[in-house]
């Protein structure tokens, strides 16, 4: 089943064999940018407009990397600053920069929802780059494409995803990929940071590292989101680290080959001690961010083979009618 | 006559055939727009930067669209974030702008007069992107395209201008347009936004929406620029929406085939009802954004011809001289 | 000696050939700018990220400006806004970045010693554009550009540098440029604004522009750091202007022909004299900007010929290897 969208805004609706098609692509074009090799042809003559309602210097600057390797014409817009100030709508601000006709459209906003409510009302292809606390699907597919390159495959793997659950989007959506994809998955967070349900995701649940890690092939660490804690409880940082942050010892309990992941931007001696992030033996943090440059290329490159096969459609059958 | 100017700076100095000429253009590039054609030999090699004081994401992505689609290569700058902080002059900083040698200024500035200041100073072409309460050109041009296209004319139509008529660049540069194009042209607003002496400029005054709107072909609302009422009278928005914000009512005392226009952003259920804003048989709102990027590419294009003209000709003469 | 360095970091490690060789290409690439040829082909494929932890308009503008010139993709990114704010570190942002394979990485950074910090951590070639007080090395390099096609020389020459030299990478980038290429080189500065040990470096010292001005060829003004003085002593600028502000009856103790030069952005009426500075028999504050577009492709030209040639033979050695 090759992926036939014309928006990417969740894992939620993906097959199994879109991912992997998405992956296969994305691993092309890794090892391609490691060569130097450019592919200006693939989105040349498109423009794409990265729409940041949030700051995020390492997500707009991979989209933006991505699209200018691929020859779009990318422009970057900061939101906050300017038209939200004088009172325009969410939605009013889509439809003017769809009226200029752009061709892709990536955004980040920090409403859940967000993005799908404004991917409804334009005619562009619309790639969610995180909306809340619902999803982040590039950052789940470059995580699932550094774990299939270092561990070789993609499935039957036990998956230990740690820390502030509740409010991670990055969570929720490698909770969704690496289940269709028929992995393993522990979760590992404080109650309070645990959001309820999960179980029924299909997930196991821990309160406690060292049971969590134990056997684990891959350590995923999460960002404390302390902007997304309206109110609720908020821990501190040096208890957290010391009950749920990432050092040696606790690390020891996962498998010997485990590789430690995490999205950035890392807080040192909160989530993770600092000596692991940087240890080439086990961290691939680094990997993770070439990674996003590369799917974030192989999502604009088939999203817009779609766009441009359904307006190839429309055009022939405009010239039907006439 | 054509358009032989090196800045577009107003509406004030253009003759007739010089806003025809160049909306003729602007109507072959909103076909090619539609069709996917772009035309990135126009602009090629030239460099265009565009400097706003005022920050403004719809005008500034217009511009900074139109000049990748003709392909110049494009720098926007936010001003106020940086040298104005350290003291700079606006005529220090276009100074050492022009040093770099671009070859397009485009220039918004809180000031009036601001943007033909600076283009006495430097060596480019410079485009009004607004300023203060003078001109905008760009929009009266986008505004009259989609009326010519719309009404498929631009001549003897009665245009209502409603609401901020006294802080309103838009208001002013549309009445001049609308005016050598030989339109009538009334004005509502109520009378502490009704600029005194307007009357000079051939148009009827109304501080009521019902006689004013009567028989209208084109009903063009204006934003509330509360941002500009210093100390000034500001009306309440219920108070004003209930005088002079467009509905079903009001709207019903104009011609059936009247159209809506609104600069944008707008302030729904302030200048204007959400349901007509968002009927397709009455506003053309999405329309005069997707304008907007077509004029300024006829805008720059026919600059840039100019541009080339004068250096060719001061080439050649250095030749003779030498 | 040819430059093969990978970086630009400074000039205190340049050998004078090398800087003549800098120089000679940004002099071919200055009159072709005038002449509005383009060299699109010397960074085709690569990608530039300009990193600016202050904000700069004219460097970054400059920055940008010369490599679209030379056909990178130039990225520029604010840096305060976004990561800083979430608590990252310098290096892992730079590690990021790098992750995302850009070819060349331009930064600016409060503090002295960041960006060698940071060359020492990436794959690819950093230009320092600025670092606390330490170096400003492309700035230092259009000066001397500047001050060769105005006297017909490099050397010999008597420079005057007057003001904060306490708090100016660029006079300490400009002291060893001209001293390197055997000028004899002043510093005027009250004594809280001069360096203790700078005569170390072989300059003369003066607090007295008279004395110090004296048969000087090149009169360099330096901008008031008020932004670097923390705690420090922060004289009044009508003060300062009266004994350090350079106007007519100062300048007339230099040479007749002796240019006046200013690295921006300027405080008119505290460190120089409105009419002085605007002046064209004697200000070349204008072809500075100018001169620096041509030295920073200069720069970013030869870096990349290096960048290239290196990749080149660790890819041999792979193929050796494999």
């Amino acid at each position: 089943m090759p992926y036939r969208a014309m928006h990417l805004l969740g894992i939620e609706p993906l097959h199994p064999t879109e991912i992997t098609t998405l992956l296969d692509l994305a691993d092309r074009y890794a090892d391609e940018n490691r060569r130097g090799i450019a592919h200006r042809d693939v989105l040349e003559g498109m423009t794409q407009i990265n729409m940041f309602f949030e700051n995020s210097t390492r997500t707009q600057a991979s989209f933006e990397l991505a699209g200018k390797r691929l020859g779009a014409d990318v422009m970057s817009m900061a939101m906050q600053a300017s038209s939200i100030k004088k009172g325009e709508t969410l939605i009013d601000t889509a439809l003017t920069l769809n009226a200029m006709r752009p061709d892709i459209l990536v955004v980040r906003h920090p409403q859940s929802g967000a993005v799908d409510l404004l991917a409804q009302k334009v005619n562009c292809t619309v790639l969610n780059a995180g909306d809340g606390r619902h999803e982040h699907p590039t950052q789940a597919l470059l995580d699932a494409l550094t774990i299939r390159r270092e561990k070789g495959r993609l499935h039957r793997l036990t998956v230990a995803i740690c820390g502030d659950i509740a409010h991670s989007r990055v969570a929720r959506s490698n909770i969704m990929l690496l289940g269709k994809m028929e992995n393993r998955i522990r979760l590992i967070a404080p109650p309070t940071l645990m959001p309820s349900g999960i179980a029924d995701f299909g997930c196991e649940v821990f309160d406690d590292m060292e049971k969590g890690l134990e056997g684990a092939d891959v350590v995923m660490m999460l960002r404390l989101q302390k902007e997304r804690m309206d109110g609720g409880f908020i821990p501190s940082e040096r208890e957290y680290y010391h009950r749920y942050g990432l050092d040696a010892e606790k690390l020891s309990y996962a498998k010997d080959d485990a590789i430690v992941m995490h999205p950035g931007p890392m807080n040192r001696g909160v989530e993770i001690d600092g000596t692991i992030a940087d240890d080439i033996n086990r961290s691939v943090i680094q990997t993770q961010v070439e990674m996003g440059v590369a799917v974030r290329m192989a999502a604009m490159d088939l999203l817009a083979r779609n766009l441009r096969a359904k307006r190839g459609q429309e055009a022939a059958a405009r010239e039907v009618m006439a």
